[in-house]
């Protein structure tokens, strides 16, 4: 009879403590989780202030209650581990009523990651939100209702992004342009609010490739989003309430600031345990997520993984990582020892009424660093026949390794509906082989003229850049 | 200066002409193609017939004045070449007006293939269709606008699947439930037809999985289309014209028929020529598709290809392949030796509202035949994450080989819209790599709410089937 004891009841702690449970019902598990939700996703609370989900409820895929009652799992909501006692292989963890000691066999450090706070003025000012968490949510959601009923429908003084909108409230800002900035532009502009964006780079959604960042601000600019590139922002004003995002350039009135500018991992607890990081400020662990201490395990937003292209470790915190690491140290405390996976930094966003994904490496200088000589090309292709009745445009980017041609990553963009992130599950497969783009171009992907071109543009993309580097090297 | 000759002008022949013509220009391109139509989308017919493109001529990519203008290639339309003398090197073509005798330094066969006719009586009665070429295309549009104008609009005496129409004509039949008999049904059914649909197995979209079929079989049955399985047809009765179409069991009248139980190689052309045939019955080439006659390739329908999976020789005549062998021949000719990769049996077909793809082996006869030891499960798993307001449901078939668990083959199937079709790039993928499920599993596909649960349903498939081949084997 062994004890697993989980930090963290999210994605990665809940999907440990689940897989360990059915795979061996003899070992006690024991999550704590320092707030009241578990197993939530995250990823959906933009849709849920957008309004396009009603409950915050809807967002748990398994409740705290059945966690309890159908794995039986011993799970401790509003409990915060403070101390972990390597030594004596237990954690110390407080709630309001009690302190706990628990001693442990296997320990699952899963504690998350936070909001990154820029070093600027103001971040303290009523009216700044973040989004990390279910309660940020909540607070935003209630921002949004709250601002709608106060407004009138009519305020042609609100500047030229609000003129063509119903409804407009606001003007609010979002500080940065990753995914988290473009989704809640979305949810905002839905709910009638004038938009302003500050990305610090000279592009939005900065993993992607140019080609599809320049899509996409093209498309933020004809949803009247304002987007300011190259705009740090030096401060927040505001008396009593923010009031305007202060660039070099620009001092915009705003009534609410969002603050999405990434996260860092929580790292402190493990750090005082003598867990030590990597490189890149996470977590450190082997293949099978176990840290530098025996039996101590780390997953999720607080842990680094090794990516598939470079081979090295990074720090690309994403839901499935944690979902899937979670799960093989679930298997692994269940005896049976598994590695879990490396990460392509695959990733997807919704932009209105646009979707993109990328996977693997493009940026050149990563590229280089992990000894690729890269090159980089884009292709505009139809998404279906083009006799088809629907249809739009897919961009393809590709980087490849000059000499091998290798596929290095992938960027697609396309209109909603239109592929470019279901379609970009071809190019995480050909990154994660090391297939080549001459390889790639002759994959028999499926085709129906509802669906792609003959030759999907993926191929399409394959083809070109293999063509142009074999016509770079003679 | 060199002269290649092309015989037939759709996919694979006006591929390779216009290769190699651009890859080197000083090569004389000659085409012969019997028809009027060149480089014509084939798969586009059903849509045309269905109504939703307006002309033959939007199906055709590149027109023959393009052809001949643009990139120069001495195109010959409504020339059928009746002749090849390989000691010579000649073709010899045939038009209303001319015999030509055409020297050749390298020749390609791309004759295509034509549907079949099942041994009944009755498929040369009026009213009886095949859907193989454009003219055939027209003739089926011809008959849809007629019947529409001919009949009234109500006609509550033509059987309950025609009630629930607002505007019903037909009864029409349809042997064969492969893609053409179910987009078919999709054309004329949209078109008010009542549709009876006849199948000699017992499911349709038989290269596809057991659940797939089901799910596609439910939908039909919910367009009111009228599914008739292991229905062998007798005959088609019809005094003048096509009145009924008879099984052992059934006789069902109808006012047409359309005949759709698949395609075979047109041959005899090459067969006549010395050039050798394989196992199949297609054109056997090597990887250059390069036939037992020196510098005579043969690509598309009529040729035979190495499947990437069994590593066995194929018939699997689609439009992606004939492209893709078309362009290789088209670089080899041009001097650059290419082998244009192999096929995985990858299909996509839209039924309706709902669409579908299977890509590799599947049938355990045939994978057990490759000296795999196969098993196949099925998951349904929802399109988008549970709380996201879009969404359906998307079915997951793997076959997988049980002592290494390597991907031989998936089917997916989903409503129209959610993606089973582009997902099945990531298969395509595995089972061309040879990929264990085990490792696809791991595979950091993209997630986003609007696209996905947290493990795409192709991980989760992967999840499933790998767990339970583990547990068989222990």
């Amino acid at each position: 009879m062994s004890t697993f004891v989980v930090i963290g009841g999210d994605a990665a702690g809940m999907s440990a403590a689940s897989k360990a449970k059915r795979d061996d019902p003899d070992i006690d598990v024991v999550v704590f989780e320092k707030g009241e939700w578990v197993s939530y996703g995250a990823c959906g609370l933009p849709y849920y202030i957008k309004g396009e989900i009603q409950s915050l409820q809807d967002l748990v895929s398994v409740t705290p209650e059945e966690f309890r009652r159908e794995r039986d799992i011993d799970l401790r909501t509003e409990h915060e581990v403070v101390d972990i006692d390597p030594a004596d292989r237990t954690v110390r963890a407080q709630s309001d009523e009690e302190t706990v000691v628990q001693e442990y066999d296997h320990l699952l450090v899963a504690t998350g990651a936070r909001a990154i706070t820029p070093p600027i003025d103001g971040l303290d000012l009523p009216g700044v939100y973040t989004l990390g968490s279910m309660s940020d949510g909540k607070q935003l959601r209630e921002y949004v209702a709250r601002a709608r009923s106060e407004k009138d429908l009519m305020q042609p003084d609100r500047g030229p992004a609000c003129q063509f909108l119903e409804q407009c409230t606001g003007p609010v800002g979002i500080v940065g342009g990753g995914y988290i900035g473009v989704e809640m532009a979305e949810a905002l502009a839905a709910n009638g609010f004038e938009v302003h964006l500050f990305q610090r780079g000279d592009r939005v959604l900065k993993a992607f490739s140019d080609a599809t960042s320049e899509a996409v601000l093209e498309h933020l600019a004809d949803q009247d989003v304002a987007v300011y590139l190259e705009a740090e922002v030096a401060s927040l004003d505001g008396d009593g309430t923010v009031q305007a995002v202060v660039t070099e350039d620009n001092r915009v009135p705003v009534e609410m600031v969002l603050v999405g500018t990434g996260v860092r991992p929580r790292t402190k607890l493990a750090e005082d345990a003598g867990i030590q990081l990597g490189e890149t400020g996470a977590i450190a662990t082997d293949e099978y997520r176990e840290t530098n201490l025996p039996d101590v395990y780390a997953a999720g937003d607080c842990a680094e993984a090794r990516h598939v292209v470079t081979g090295e470790l990074a720090y690309v915190p994403l839901a499935l990582t944690a979902n899937r690491h979670g799960r093989a140290i679930g298997q692994t405390v269940a005896g049976e020892p598994t590695k879990g996976g490396g990460i392509a930094g695959t990733a997807a966003v919704k932009a209105f009424e646009m979707e993109a994904a990328r996977t693997g490496i493009l940026d050149h200088q990563e590229a280089r660093k992990a000894g690729f000589d890269p090159m980089t090309d884009t292709i505009e292709a139809k998404s279906r026949a083009g006799y088809y009745p629907e249809g739009g445009t897919v961009l393809v980017t590709l980087t490849v390794d000059r000499p091998s041609g290798r596929v290095l990553g992938g960027s697609l963009a396309s209109e909603y509906g239109e592929g470019a992130v279901h379609r970009s599950h071809a190019l995480v497969g050909a990154v994660t082989e090391g297939i080549s783009a001459s390889e790639l171009a002759n994959y028999d992907l499926a085709y129906a003229p509802p669906f792609n071109t003959t030759w999907d543009p993926v191929l399409t993309a394959a083809k070109v850049i293999d063509g142009r580097r074999q016509s770079s090297e003679s």
